[in-house]
């Protein structure tokens, strides 16, 4: 019997390094995979192959969609600007359907591959209100999965893996860390510059920073000079 | 208050021709939606510009996604032959979780646009065996797509609507007729030429010949000579 594997979403930012380090702790092969979909960002795509290689993702594919042409996000529409202050509701950096695209593309190279099981960071304790990062959401598209694919029908079901959804920030961290993951290799920010410096002040960076301080761990992100006076 | 909006999976085909149709009766403004995924028939793209623009949508885009990237089905995959008899379980035609990931994006487009609903012609009578064309794959992605969005979220849940899934395909080609579909601009061929003619013997090929048939309509498909005598 060979070796279990996994496709695994990686996105470059902390959560998702944390969850590719858990699968391959777990003793899957796993097989890294990115979207470009015309984020601001796209320092983070850099980043996702720094983690993917740094921690031995098996291979890493970025897969291009067009989600930016159908608009609708801050973190895809520069007519959308991004938030400095923490919201309430749902945010204008959700991305429509954007974890149930990448779920299901996932779903079909894990098909292809016939792997076992597919790994996504999502978290649903220090998130930002984004209605497909919930356990409920994750548990339908499982029931959906399983109905759509040949393996599901077959009965052997693709498992949707979610090891931080139920984690506070500072423990994804305290666990990242323990198993080697370097996050000064990530990048969570929503408006990094070219070089991939974190602006210190947009939501994503606002939980992030928070989650350092209750980890105890040093914050090794690096910050655009002054802005981090601004938290 | 505004008229009713959807966005409509366009393939192409006989089938979501005869989707769109019905859709544009049903008094919604149409967003027609197809995707470039590497398929060897890129005869169809071209079939559903024509179809989209001859049946009055609002507007019609096409999305490149990289399936064919990550293979695994005779529609993408030139190593895979196409085969030309009936075939009974999944068939090697099946590309990997193709309608959740279509479904998907069309959930992002009709999130952005706000629109009601989803129209998708798929059918699972006179159907070629794929698991992700039955009713409770497309319960299951409805319950999924409510708790995925931020629609859903606040109770204004994007229907996703398949008014073919129980219909013979001489019922679908009866009721095209009826609301004039010209299936002469239809490409169902899984293995068409340039030019958009069909060969007459893969399973897509039997089932739309033997629709036409049933259904006392004379048949339009242009086949390249010689191959339908096969048939």
């Amino acid at each position: 019997m060979g070796r279990k594997s996994a496709v695994v979403l990686v996105s470059g930012g902390l959560d998702s390094a944390t969850c590719l380090a858990m699968a391959i702790d777990g003793g899957y092969d796993c097989h890294a995979l990115s979207f470009d979909y015309g984020q601001r960002h796209i320092a983070e795509l850099k980043a996702a192959s720094r983690v993917a290689k740094a921690l031995g993702a098996t291979e890493h594919r970025i897969m291009t969609i067009g989600l930016a042409d159908i608009g609708g996000s801050a973190l895809t529409d520069d007519a959308i600007a991004i938030p400095g202050n923490a919201q309430t509701g749902i945010p204008v950096t959700y991305v429509p359907a954007r974890n149930t695209v990448f779920l299901s593309v996932a779903l079909a190279w894990a098909e292809v591959l016939d792997a076992d099981s597919i790994f996504i960071g999502v978290n649903a304790v220090d998130y930002s209100g984004y209605p497909d990062c919930r356990p409920e959401y994750i548990d339908a598209f499982q029931t959906m999965a399983d109905l759509a694919t040949k393996k599901g029908v077959e009965g052997r079901s693709i498992r949707i893996v979610t090891p931080l959804i139920q984690l506070g920030k500072a423990e994804i961290i305290r666990a990242g860390t323990r198993l080697g993951v370097d996050y000064a290799q990530t990048v969570s920010c929503y408006q990094p510059d070219r070089d991939g410096k974190a602006c210190g002040v947009c939501d994503s960076c606002r939980l992030r920073k928070a989650g350092f301080e209750a980890s105890d761990i040093v914050d090794p992100t690096r910050y655009i000079r002054g802005t981090s006076d601004l938290f």
